[in-house]
């Protein structure tokens, strides 16, 4: 049922599918100091190219200004020599952390004497596809380098010169370490290449994926491969009866506005009606102070007039941006109905002084992350302390929430024996 | 893209999974000595009621019988007091396993004084869909019953009213034990039904499948719902030149006879050459002894002149029966590019007492499970010693190989902390 394709397309995508399977064999048996030689070498001509980087650059940027896209777009695929210099220190990072490949998770021995060991491995050919943001290029490579998986790296196509050039830059340091410069391939062509590949399930064994609608769409209907998904985040603060009101604004006040546009930052604020009256003025004012649009029911407007009516559309919007929606409830089983309803399951938050309400809380709400007393805004691989960061997972298989190198594993059985059969 | 359903059919399939999520959040707040109730009620409750259980398999197998299925069809599908009593006590045996949903997979305290724990959860809703064997019906609700999760059924047609018997006598038990009826659904209803149930990714979170060619066809081309897939295996034993002759035999014949109905038996055969002319003839005898027939290359056939040629299609057919085909090699390397081009990642075994070479063959075989010295039969959930069989996956993400209660669950971080905001 699928759009059929060019044979050029196909032939394009068979080549960069199996280059990468090739190098995924032997990557998978590189040693761990080759691949961190690898990464602290990229690091360094990072920043030895940053001319070259810089030249490229300005050919993207020049195009997208051309384009007409916005200032906030065009900044973010802009770089800088200070910029060049994060991506390499986030290189030297990941070449710093343990390596999750050959860990033995788990091992035991069988009453017929088998030992079996549970070990991590490689996933094996991962694709990525990302925003136009120069930055995770060079992430995407690292992460996937240091966890032995050949990586597909498609950025957004405003970026394909500065994400060509830092990809070119990698494999000169991947090949200078050994090993197989097909590691990385930076994936050039337009849509319908990213659906050749995504037909590759014999040769790709996952997609990680972030971006809007489109690709969402695009992705949903035609991969073959599985997917990690890296999608939208409706998420809720609820302030319950026993707040610290102080800190529910403070809280509020965070995971707003510290960073819009991020997918852990809050859509919607739930209120316990007791506490509306106290909390809800000293929190919007806080929020208009920052900038922030509110948007309320007829419960938060009867406590603050000058707030906009929420429309019933609003629940279910994902702003990214400085608009905060406000709905009071009569109990905390509303507000666990509420955020049931209107939640994608990223990250959740409660801000309550009774144990029984955070219990149930951690326990009765369905996301990957939920919060007693804290921003959601710590969703997120650094803040949990995982020395990397590969994404933020919004599926319920294999990986959930803030992913760490250990999620770009899968694992094998190992066992060893002295003859055994199966009676 | 898809084939439209009829109304009908989108309004099953939506009833299915509406009540199948509706039941699927009540079950994940049950407590582990209601789930173990109604699991010991269950099993009770089917050793009570076999009557009712065998008139209705008498229908199926009258149906099948009539429709010409094989005589190892119709067993398959038989049910007898023995093999009720047999469901009943498995149902037992997962009633008496720890309950994974709850567990602290790892827990941690950040430096700003946020404690994270990872907790195991339910996945949520789980699809299944498998042939026509009763006892899976029992297996696969008690399995989702332990671990919360909210299971659809779908067992092969042929045997419809049996399932339904069984799942109606384990949904008396689930209300009884004070938990949500539909928790456990039989899906009634043709491939369409199927077809409208995979679309439904919104509401049914993970789909399980075993089967033949037309079923995967199906599911990869319809399921937007991610897939634990138990497919084919194509496994291979490796009798290195320094193999004990003896167990090489043992191990050949244990791995390809003693069931070759299933996916962990062995279809091809892979021996060094210089081994070739002590083991062949004592294998291949041993192997006619069972029953087996032999396709071998010419290398083979200069060994034990009377073997059929095997053909190139030989190497990658999963005969399933009692039929091998036998390679010989020059070198290990050999063996493991063979492996590696007809392998399906299912199992795979080496004979040696060479240390080098079977740290290589674990190392470079990429299988869920890889054995030294042992038969690929023990690629199993019972055998690995998870006390329960979900199946072996075929997948690389989440559950790779043997899957026991654990591979039915997901996780999800519960965060408290003290009023901490993101800087």
């Amino acid at each position: 049922m699928q759009a059929a394709l060019s044979a050029d397309v196909e032939q394009h995508a068979d080549a960069l599918a199996n280059a990468a399977r090739a190098a995924a064999r032997r990557l998978a048996q590189a040693s761990t100091d080759a691949k961190n030689a690898a990464l602290r070498d990229a690091a360094a001509r990072l920043r030895c190219e940053h001319r070259r980087l810089l030249d490229a650059n300005r050919e993207d940027v020049e195009r997208a200004t051309a384009a007409g896209e916005s200032a906030a777009f065009v900044d973010r695929l802009t770089l800088t020599p200070a910029r060049i210099d994060a991506m390499a220190q986030g290189l030297d990072e990941i070449a710093a952390l343990p390596d999750p490949v050959g860990e033995v998770m788990s091992a035991w021995e069988r009453p017929n004497g088998l030992a079996i060991a549970q070990v991590r491995v490689p996933i094996g050919v991962v694709f990525t596809i990302y925003e136009s943001r120069p930055n995770v290029t060079a992430d995407s490579a690292g992460l996937c380098l240091k966890t032995a998986n050949a990586v597909l790296l498609k950025g957004g196509s405003e970026s394909r010169a500065t994400s060509g050039a830092i990809a070119n830059i990698i494999r000169d340091a991947v090949t200078a370490a050994g090993l197989p410069a097909d590691a990385v391939q930076s994936v050039d062509g337009g849509r319908d290449v990213v659906r050749g590949l995504l037909r590759r399930d014999d040769r790709i064994d996952v997609v990680i994926a972030r971006g809007g609608e489109a690709l969402k769409r695009t992705i949903m209907e035609e991969s073959r491969i599985p997917v990690i998904k890296h999608f939208e985040g409706i998420c809720h603060l609820y302030v319950d009866e026993t707040a610290d009101v102080d800190m529910a604004v403070r809280l509020c006040r965070n995971a707003k506005t510290q960073r819009p546009s991020v997918c852990n930052a809050i859509e919607n604020l739930v209120v316990h009606h007791t506490v509306a009256a106290t909390f809800l003025p000293q929190a919007i004012a806080a929020l208009r102070a920052d900038g922030c649009e509110v948007r309320g029911d007829a419960a938060v407007r009867a406590v603050v007039a000058d707030v906009t009516p929420a429309t019933e559309a609003d629940w279910d919007t994902e702003y990214l941006d400085l608009v905060l929606s406000v709905h009071v409830v009569r109990s905390l089983d509303d507000a666990l109905a509420f955020i049931a309803q209107h939640g994608t399951g990223l990250a959740e938050a409660i801000v309550t002084r009774d144990e029984r309400a955070a219990a149930r809380f951690l326990a009765e709400v369905d996301a990957a992350a939920v919060f007693v007393n804290a921003s959601t805004r710590f969703t997120d691989g650094f803040e949990f302390g995982f020395g990397a960061e590969v994404g933020i997972s919004t599926n319920r298989l294999h990986a959930r929430g803030p992913m760490g190198l250990r999620e770009l594993t899968t694992y094998k059985y190992q066992v060893r024996g002295a003859g055994q059969i199966r009676g």
